[in-house]
């Protein structure tokens, strides 16, 4: 490495708190602004105000300023079998990049494919650019196994485990989240029957689990899914599985009250065939679902959905690979966004 | 910089067109396989006789295997205002990405929020790194301020422009994806009763650009837009607007008989509005869209729409970044993607 140039004499030291006083906000809102960060609503006449503050008073960040020009090892490498699917990987480097900064690190990415030899290539590149540690993310929660040239350097898993789950993991807590969407169903008097919609086996660790927390929680109130509509999670094959399933339906028969689709994409299918034979949402049958995607605020009725909260988890497995002492595994919470689509039964 | 570890001694040299062969598909497709590349559709069953194939033959991928590690300082800055965008980041990363690995660099991602302090310190964290060029990307496309810093180094801009369009840029061709719309809709009979919606001011570069293609198309076939139902590119702005619209469309007045959506989630928006006055697509109206997200295929009707060649300008703006003399502007096409949203008019 090439030493770091000398650090060019310490900037004029205006504080956080005299930018924040100055754009009449508080010390929260200005150190949102100044870092970049989009997770808290901030009004555009503040975020102006923030900015034109901190200009006036030429105040430097005193994190980057100061470190980036003089740390010039504390690199991390984030490694993603897949960068480009547009729920998972924006958001998670985004909380990546972020936590980086804060920490006074810079970040490299990969992708690699989920080909063993590409990725060996990467993180050879990457150690000889100086990275130090490691995030290895996954598109999907699974099992992963990692190369044994990882296991000498610090590393946090991103939605996986490996087997032994002895690698400190950042996962969100799907079973948790399975649970949190029965309750609101019963809590809204539904009960014997709510149909699940969505393939619930095979590679789709998180449809496992939701399920169980679904079914744990229906089985404590004496119930069960009343069926499972099963489907790939894309919209145009729930949307076909849906209006089978529909046209199946007797009138004298017992009546679906409350649909749980397993992802957002799911619903958008749902909410079609719904549409087409006339069921009204919420109002005939309620419909909930996990992801909490643009979709699920652009749908009408709004979607009532299950966040997976990915700039959190980014931000998490960076907080974790700087810590000393991480968990094994550490469960990401997932809120429940109410929005329109949730009623009593009819 | 540390010197580079001696390469460990030629791996074995099977080719590429072996490993085609024992898998029987093209070279092509098994390069595709082997490079992680999506911008082409394989089977998935084609997908993994190239790997297991691959794996067999002990195939290393030769610009990886080799130069990864010995070439220490081959490295690209990608500095984004914003990576969250689910438009756009992912698939232009995703494209810069697989460049860089087939020229042997690797790729540190920075994001300042469009920020100028925080760029500016990314920036001298990159260079500290080992960073030799910067891609400079913009969600929207734009008239940019560089810092001065990046005028001593390669730099190629992505989705904007300097004022003077001296430095290298890479920017889709919406005037010409304007044209290609509006020829679209006179194709297939409409004239008089074309209707846009979308904000086309202000900030919106591509909403001007794409306006000013339609126009001079219409123009030359002695007609123009019937109206211009202004709204943000929001699905429920645009529902509101698009109601507002409609109800003031007269029975015995001229009656619109094709939609221009400037994007997606614009559509969306239309769509919506469609169905609650009974307007059928595209029996009763055709709709055409800009963006070709994955929301146009998961409409129903599924909607046309042009495409925005997010992975392409990612990938090209890498290429002219390593290119010897690199043109000042290089415009990518969209192309028209074609669904079943656009009839003859009624």
């Amino acid at each position: 490495m090439t030493q770091p140039p000398l650090p060019t004499g310490p900037a004029p030291r205006v504080t956080l708190r005299e930018v924040a006083e100055r754009a009449r906000v508080s010390r929260t809102t200005a150190s949102f602004v100044l870092s970049g960060r989009r997770d808290m609503r901030i009004s555009a006449d503040a975020e102006t105000r923030v900015r034109q503050a901190a200009r006036e008073l030429n105040y430097r960040p005193s994190l980057l300023a100061r470190s980036l020009r003089t740390n010039s090892s504390q690199t991390i490498g984030l490694l993603s079998d897949q960068i480009a699917s547009e729920m998972f990987a924006g958001e998670a480097v985004r909380g990546a990049l972020t936590s980086a900064l804060q920490h006074e690190h810079l970040l490299f990415v990969g992708e690699t494919g989920g080909d063993p030899e590409v990725e060996r290539s990467i993180i050879q590149g990457m150690l000889d650019r100086g990275v130090g540690g490691f995030v290895h993310a996954s598109m999907y929660t699974q099992v992963v196994r990692i190369p044994a040239v990882l296991r000498r350097h610090p590393v946090v898993l991103m939605n996986s485990y490996t087997r032994g789950k002895r690698l400190p993991a950042v996962v969100p807590d799907e079973t948790e989240a399975g649970r949190s969407v029965a309750r609101e169903l019963l809590a809204k008097g539904h009960r014997d029957g709510i149909v699940l919609v969505g393939e619930h086996t095979a590679q789709a660790m998180a449809g496992e689990d939701r399920l169980a927390g679904i079914r744990e929680v229906l089985a404590a109130e004496g119930t069960d899914l009343a069926a499972v509509v099963d489907t790939l999670w894309w919209p145009d094959h729930a949307y076909r599985a849906m209006s089978t399933y529909l046209s199946s339906v007797r009138p004298t028969g017992p009546t679906p009250t409350a649909f749980i689709c397993l992802n957002d994409r799911v619903a958008f299918g749902v909410y079609q065939a719904l549409a087409e034979v006339g069921w009204q949402v919420p109002q005939d049958v309620s419909v909930i679902s996990f992801d909490d995607s643009d979709l699920a605020a652009w749908l009408r009725p709004a979607l009532t959905s299950v966040a997976i909260p990915y700039f959190e988890m980014g931000r998490r497995s960076v907080e974790l690979l700087l810590a000393p002492e991480p968990p094994a595994v550490h469960l990401v919470p997932m809120p429940v966004h109410l929005r329109e689509s949730v009623g009593p039964p009819r």
